[in-house]
């Protein structure tokens, strides 16, 4: 409400010298901030909030973030952060597409996001990725507004489809190389906790993978204390449905957790470290980020605490 | 990063229903923080950052606050509030130019908001404003930004000048009926210390008042506990220049304290809460929010703690 | 976990060093934090938490706060906070046992806290007070950490019941000089409602006053934005039981707000200032640190905004 | 400040009702924040302060949080939490003292908390521990209040010094099997750089080491975005003094983040999984929480990116 200029200096209504307090450095003032538990939060500070909207399913919000970069929120909860998502999403994808041989056609439950049809297209040997995601207007959100995804969007390989992951995967004839379940997790008396079932994986994934195929799915938190909730229970559930199952599990710094993953075949995952490395250098288009041979091989050796529960 | 509908629900990666979630009240995640002291902090849930700027002197930023609109911040401190602004501005101007009997011309130190200009052109008798600012970008700031004071702004009574404040007004040959303060507290050993002291309203202030002529301006929080930090020392100071001075309070909620003006005059203020009302029903144009003749009267009745100080 | 002396300094593991940093500010780390409305918080640093415990009724806590001292929270909401209670309690308590000329008996309906009992024990003519909270580990636990009610709650003249205040009222057959009620605000639809209702006036609270008795309420929130919840009903309802009702209000700084009271009789309130003044003095043990009669004037005078609706 | 019952319910002042308001859960309104960096905060409800005290060196408070339990915090930063602990000092202390054939001596820099001397004495073969703190009251604070350490401070084999740990060091005549560092972290320019640099692991540690000794520090932060800070130069420095030297690391959920150490010796460190969980069943009373032979495997396996660097 006003200012003045004092022989040499500025000071604002509420009496601080401006340049002074900016070099000494006033706080942050604009935060977002989450309940990662109902007793622990996490917060950001904010350059912006880009967009807000709400759809018939969830409210969303995409924030420009100090520390993690653009960010996305749907319902109050971090969703995917411009700096770190490539962990979660290289995580996702590759292991599974590296251990396949010749991986070509790959579904999507859920995805909308993008950045898992992103990194599957990266892969050569890929021909086909039909993703189907439910919430028409999430996807339509990150098509505008996530342009690192908008490549991957207009990529002539990718079939998008809105539907329920579910109805869409047994009304569909083909079979496929991978399937990927980028999915919310399941909560108990739920309504998805079937989908994370025993018999939804024989009788609806599992018929629907080409031999050899190989399912792999985001199986939540996989920290010390929080593996219990999900992680542990996907991965006891998948080694019944399959020959092989493969817990493993990467620290993504804006989630404030260790994240866990599980891939599942009836054939076994059997290339070490330098083949993987080999593969990767033949089969995907750039450069991984977080991943590489080593550190898929050190991600499925979990800590004792998580190893024995 | 992905959803799914399962039988009649959806769900987000984190495993909370979408839709009931909503309904059952998820945290609002964006914050505005403002450390009022350096151990209380009042905080406002945020629609939208609106623009942020920098300006050579301070940084400026208008923020969408759900508890009280938009919100015009400086170097991280509440300046103004959308739904609250009228009590501060309203009490600034009109308790003075009421009393004066005739206030045609008008200077602001400060106020580049523009709020201040806005509730002086309101009074019919006045032909000339002059407001000084010295930080342009904020003037240019509040112009583009702050929809409510555009009429004011393209007044062809108002005369916008960026400069220091003091500076002007020593400079300027013109006296004035009414001279508003619309400044930055003063800070011990700040700059603008100076500013608040006996010899600045001796020297500058009062020879550029015409005879009858009013001086008034913003004295800081006049709270139980933060009144003696600026408004008493500026009521202390004011009626040892003018013969009458008369310091006056309102709560303003977005503050989150009581605030202070002081108004000074070597004529005295006689107008009873009935004449006040005649005055404004005669002079201003529109209808106050805040202000009307026994609310005058009553905002300098100030309570015995702060009296005794 | 460890530190080190290198050469001339200290230094945490996390990399700072100790005093300067000390020098130099770090940040507050334990907080308080209050929702006032869900887009608004308000929080205060913490020395520490001094008590905690939980009634059938309530949860309670004693912390000992930076900004206002020793805070009494009840299910998470700000009670009463040691640096400005005064200002609710003298605001409850003296108007109405000033007005009313020799007032002896005096009925507290909740009051737990002990601090309206203390104030009311000030005035040298009250004989006898009955303060009826239901939660008695609420009273047990004010009554041990409180320790400026320590005298209040052994005066002789104070007789404490644990009961329903309505129902207590209604049982007993003596009537007194002062009833107080210093209990929740209604909620619409809520279990009290029926309290702030024209009937428990008329029937209940009414009959059990002398003549020339006086009821006084807190009633809410009284800011220009708030005082439309409870304050204005409250005002609107005890003008049609009473012959005089007259609102009245005060900053409370650790609320956040304007709080409001309302008293009424069928007998005037027609003392002035210097009256009101007079009776303090003769009537009151010790000095008020909020009230005088000049306040106490000047407090019935609400804003325009306030007094017109 | 009151309540009462009406028919069947209770409501405080604040017009919300009790249980209900428990079950429907109101805000948890204690809590603990810290700026891990400037633009991120991690905040823990609170159930209270134990304690809190101020030595000469720096600010010390121990609380009861309520997702980690009890949490020592020194000068606004976690230092270690109950319930995850256990992560840091398995990993500070077991992997040398496996390594190291057969562990009599050992020196701690630091570890003033307890906890590292704690770990350190479940090993057989260890006959002495000398603990070096600077600050006595830490440790004092440390020795009242951490249960969990009690029998460690009152273990014969531990002596324990005040003192700067360098001055004490080479003041030593004796040498020692491994040398613990659980230390701050270096500040670029601060008083501590130098700890951390080749001439002082050079000139003051490695003599002090016995003939197949080892010496593990801890190495601050060593996640994906914060492992340059510290953890990578100290690593660099360290293989380049020793002949063999390993970083690992592992992830602290009430850090928020990824931890790293390293250990480093003349002898290689050569033993596989199988052969460390035969050690640790024969060397080590009682079972470890955190580490066997495979995680202590895998923590060396650091992610590409960290790798990289």
């Amino acid at each position: 409400m006003g200012e003045i200029s004092c022989s040499n200096g500025i000071t604002d209504k509420n009496g601080v010298d401006g340049k002074s307090l900016s070099l000494s450095g006033y706080r942050k003032s604009c935060w977002y901030e989450e309940e990662i538990e109902e007793n622990l939060r996490w917060s950001f500070a904010l350059n912006s909030i880009l967009h807000t909207g709400e759809t018939p399913y969830q409210d969303i919000a995409l924030l420009d973030t100090k520390p993690f970069g653009k960010a996305l929120v749907i319902d109050g909860k971090l969703q995917s952060a411009e700096v770190d998502e490539f962990i979660y999403h290289e995580s996702l994808v590759h292991p599974a597409l590296l251990h396949h041989p010749n991986p070509k056609t790959i579904f999507i439950m859920g995805g909308g996001e993008g950045s898992t049809a992103r990194e599957i297209l990266r892969h050569k040997t890929v021909e086909k990725v039909v993703m189907c995601d439910i919430d028409e207007e999430v996807v339509e959100f990150c098509k505008s507004y996530l342009v690192v995804n908008r490549e991957a969007f207009s990529d002539p390989r990718l079939e998008l489809v809105i539907n329920d992951a579910r109805a869409e995967l047994e009304s569909r004839k083909e079979s496929y190389d991978v399937i990927i379940g980028d999915l919310a997790d399941p909560i108990e008396g739920g309504p998805c906790y079937k989908l994370y079932t025993k018999s939804f994986y024989e009788s609806t994934v599992k018929p629907k993978l080409n031999p050899g195929g190989i399912f792999v799915t985001q199986a939540g938190p996989a920290g010390i204390f929080t593996h219990t909730e999900v992680f542990s229970c996907i991965y006891n559930t998948l080694r019944h449905v399959f020959k092989y199952a493969v817990p493993y599990s990467a620290h993504i710094p804006s989630f404030a957790d260790t994240w866990g993953w599980v891939m599942a075949s009836d054939s076994p995952f059997e290339l070490c470290a330098e083949e993987l490395d080999l593969r990767m250098k033949q089969n995907i288009k750039g450069e991984n980020k977080y991943l590489d041979g080593k550190t898929i091989s050190s991600a499925s050796i979990l800590s004792k605490a998580v190893r024995n529960s």
